[in-house]
């Protein structure tokens, strides 16, 4: 009752001024940063994906393929780790990016993370993307540096970062003249500990709102549990987030680090060919594969038999609809057929932007109006008219 | 780190015995509760609309005209109202019950939420559901009454409430033989105040792994701002909720209480046509309109181009994989056309369940795969196959 | 940073009234909450003890031998429990009222927890406070029938209230006609579960500046830990609280519930001797042995003994702080002996309120300001002066 | 009720390994750090005071000889300042560090925080002790650098910071060769926004059972609000803290950061003189006045007004708990004076440790017993006693 007023200091200060004013959205457009050719922002849901660590280079390669036929659009492997314990494996440091400029970044570009100004030209040399982490969202220092490393930033929310700070970090990185910055929702510390941390995906929708900035969600750290990064991950999609980053593993059990939340390379292309199939009804669209082999053909086709899938399913509410339309016309005396209506559909169908031709998209709207039709009339009437 | 041993004790205590026998999910398939004609926890994503309070006759008549007109299947009103402070109102108590009875409930079946063993035997008496509030998830006495009141009962989580918890609060309802529980996620209470709460979305993943019990999301009271109700909502479904309970208000900023979080009946339409367009995608079904009228009718028709919408964007889809499958073929050396795979889709078109008949199914797809065969090709190509 | 305008809306809401009228401290003077001879939220640091639940006569009867003895006021012990799962003891309800009704009741007054309007007579009937649990903190039907059933109510803080919302719940049982009304701070539930909740002590100043009822401190429940409860509960002494609710069991080990938090008698009488030192010191009083034994007699003399080893102590500090100004009087060239000084110490010492005469006072402070004079000199000018 | 291998886990990993074998207290005495003359972890309860920021010669200076005077053992002031927005005063850098060199550090050891590796040497050649605040908790690069820096390291807890990953940011100093760390909890962010943070006072009491690391606390942080420092000051004392870091300021109003919680110099005089009679009776002492003016005079005969309160109030107790052992003795016919027990007494006062020598300590305790047997007589057999 007493918090009315929190909500709208989260855009003005007691002095009535914008906190964040290049992080605001205001009347800006949504803001798309470019990274060799993905763009993240616009039209395409962009999937990140890859272990939590560099390993070895058979562990990259292996991942990186899976994840790129599956439609990934950039890799992430960590070299420098920050761990909570000393004694925990901290990455391959110079080693892990070595392994990753040697293999993975010639075919897609990379996101790896920097702790510190010191590892961050070398990062920057590698990665296409500098990520900075939860536990240095707070790290002015290294807010400061990355605005001047020449590559996009990927900022975290920390662990107990409001969205007021989240978005005042993103502007320590906008203020000091670096404008790509992408935001990124990993899940916030709360009472609850089943997971190891509470996604909070409501905050896309609010941060879609209060910037122009890109946000992505991260399922795996959000919850912790690699049989949660699935479904966690299609409400990302459905909350309007501009894509994921996701950890996974060719032998999840077997990861250095974060095994538990490592999802293996089947279950991302199981997750993938989901994603693939939901994206349009989110007006967005998904990468294809970016192999040419027999396994990426095999991929093309379960993506497709996903599609025909939803199309069955759509046609079939279409039809339950249409039935329902019907009795509703029969109770207030209307005629079933109504040509105005179908010449309105058929015209929306012919403006539609789409990959299929408009003469095509005219010849099957046609036949499924056809269908439809017949198919909600009661069964002794359809009987009747097929005769 | 170190609360690995957390998850598992989620399911099980010390003594290695379940902590909830009867609500864990174990081998048993989902629950569903049947109310009157509505089943939740089945195929139909259900949702729940009205107000937060009954206000007047007026009030409740054109809101429950509204959302069941777009398809809510249930109404939700508050004749007792949980409120933080003593001199806020109250609700409306025997009168809105007697509102709710003499006008919606005849036509919908009704939440309504009891505050005590009291007051329970009136709200079981007109409403089909008994609703214990997120303050009350905690008050065993209540549990155990509801138990025994003859209705189905909504649960919601309370405010810091961990799964563990809700489904041992679940636990004394079932324990007390009433086999009809509904859990209700409603956002929890964390250090994030942009918002009235955090929506836990990932616990609805978590719990219909943990429990076969139903579970539904209330995207209002889990953001508590009317902006942040429909992608919250939507997030539901692609999470794998069951349902939804969503406070609708003919004039939002005129409701006696929770004026911030209420959207329109406007929204209202416009979040269910969106739904109703990508439940089929999450193997859901949505209800039609309840109504017969001409509003009701247009309803219809908008539902019918919101899927036409999702028909169009999917199928250019389809053409954009099939092209890039087209593209490795021809890197691969293999044939463009592959009819043992076209008879493998049309095998399965025929076998899928639908409101279409078979027949006409075929008739659909063997133009959607003649249509995509012919622009998956080369623009020069396709003219020179046009001749 | 932007969080300014919540401090100021925990007193006054948007209209600019204050939230809750009654309970407001404004130019109130702090209200006193008489039970038989106890008188809470005035110069007595009160002490709550008891088990967690009635178990049997013989253990009720024990530990209110043994709190007695030690300086607790009230017994505290639960014959209807409110446990999270449906298979936990629950309490011994009506027998256990009967325990205590027919034990401690006679010798202390009792604090029982009522969990619904149906036990809260028989409740009342035999305990002297009755207590609103954390779970029911916001169960406004409770609040509402507690208010009318004629004893005071231990109010306790809920796992996730704010501030605001326990005083508003307090709000409830004032507005709702009873005037007696203490709060209890018992720790909240945040991200940290190394202990069973988080203790927040601060609020304890916060309540203390914003209302005028008293406020107690539960340690047991506040941190789960008997080896906290200690610590924790003098520090509940020095942070402002007017007293506490501690769960004691002769055998923690085998307490029916919540035996992790449970000390044992001897630690109570530990920490009792404790405070009864430290209490003078913050300006409070502790109740001495409430029974005539050999036991009681031994008790006395431990207290005896805290005391003399705290005016040594004190003794010991006022040499050093004198020897200080001695130091300072050298440098600036100031005789060491101040007989205005002395007399205006001697002035104030007579004037004090004090179960020893002003004779006595007087006598023993000009000894006191004597040997410390005598003590602040170096070693060899004392020597000289003894000579 | 699941969360009991929580507490276990804090101490021991999956494997049965301490998590952090260098902090951990194990049977390992405190740990004490010395910084110039004053030691950290021992008898002194130990306070570092000063300004959020250093902002001038003037007010450092001024700042410096205030809290000198009441007895700060250390100076805090930040020449380098984390701040959430970018557009935040950042503190005056260098010049700040060459503002302190100049003037407060002849005079008093001091504390002041480093960002980062670049400038953790400059940092590290004015202060005493390098802090590493609560945003850079989990900075492990910066925890790494600060092993190495040569100066003992104050390391505040995180924001959201369990008290696990405090230990083992703990142990990454203590692992890469600085044993000299002190721990600090400043509050944690938690649901409750009334104050700042929410102080975890409990947490002390666990780290001190924990680790054998030094705990301060920082009540500014902790609450935020200047008039909840004494009463969460004075309950640090009692919880067990080895110290104190407090913000002070000689025009609060006129803070150029933090002003809502820095106390004025008066109140610090207050605190000071409070906690100085507090220690002694938590078996702590605290260091006196640093100057040698007028002033610092007025301060030491203020604390001994303070002490004298208190043997006032003590001596009061102990006539009230003789009283009541008198009355016990009656009831169980013994004789009211034990020449056993008098003799104990003074074996007891006579073997402490003390400022004052055994003879002196023996004619006053000599005296107290005569006065407290007078007074505890009923009044009219004291009248004829006298006579």
């Amino acid at each position: 009752m007493f918090l009315g007023d929190v909500m709208e200091s989260l855009a003005v200060n007691s002095a009535g001024e914008v906190a964040w004013p290049l992080a605001s959205r205001g009347d800006r457009a949504s803001t798309t940063v470019r990274i060799r050719d993905v763009v993240i922002g616009g039209a395409e849901f962009v999937v990140i994906a890859g272990p939590c660590s560099v390993e070895t280079r058979e562990q990259v390669q292996e991942i990186a393929t899976r994840v790129g036929r599956a439609g990934a659009a950039l890799f992430r492997a960590g070299a420098f780790k920050p761990r909570t314990s000393p004694y925990a494996f901290q990455g391959l440091g110079d080693d892990g990016l070595a392994i990753l400029a040697q293999t993975v970044s010639r075919a897609m570009p990379v996101v790896s993370e920097a702790l510190d100004a010191a590892q961050l030209a070398r990062v920057a040399e590698t990665a296409d993307v500098v990520q900075v982490g939860a536990r240095n969202m707070h790290n002015t220092s290294l807010l400061r540096a990355v605005a001047a490393c020449g590559r996009p930033v990927l900022l975290k929310r920390g662990f107990a970062a409001t969205i007021d700070e989240l978005l005042l970090a993103a502007e320590y990185i906008l203020a000091h003249g670096n404008p790509h910055v992408l935001l990124c929702e990993r899940g916030i510390r709360t009472f609850e500990r089943a997971m190891r941390n509470t996604a909070d995906l409501a905050s896309v929708a609010l941060l879609k709102r209060l910037t122009h900035l890109p946000v992505l969600v991260d399922p795996s750290h959000a919850t912790g549990r690699a049989d949660l990064v699935a479904p966690v991950a299609q409400a990302a999609l459905a909350v309007g987030a501009d894509g994921l980053i996701v950890e996974v593993h060719h032998v999840p059990s077997q990861s250095w680090s974060d095994a538990d939340q490592a999802i293996s390379c089947d279950a991302f292309d199981d997750l993938m060919r989901a994603l693939a199939v939901q994206a349009p009804l989110f007006r967005r669209t998904m990468r294809s594969t970016s192999t040419a082999d027999a396994a990426s053909l095999r991929r093309c086709r379960e993506v497709i038999d996903g599609i025909d899938e939803a199309l069955l399913a759509l046609l079939s509410e279409r039809v339950k609809v249409a039935r329902a339309a019907a009795a509703i016309k029969g109770e207030l005396g209307l005629p079933l057929r109504t040509p105005d209506r179908e010449r309105e559909i058929l015209r929306r169908v012919a403006q539609a932007e789409s990959e299929l031709p408009a003469d095509a998209r005219l010849r099957l709207f046609r036949l499924v109006i056809d269908e439809t039709l017949a198919a909600e009339q009661p069964r002794d009437t359809q009987e009747v008219t097929r005769d």
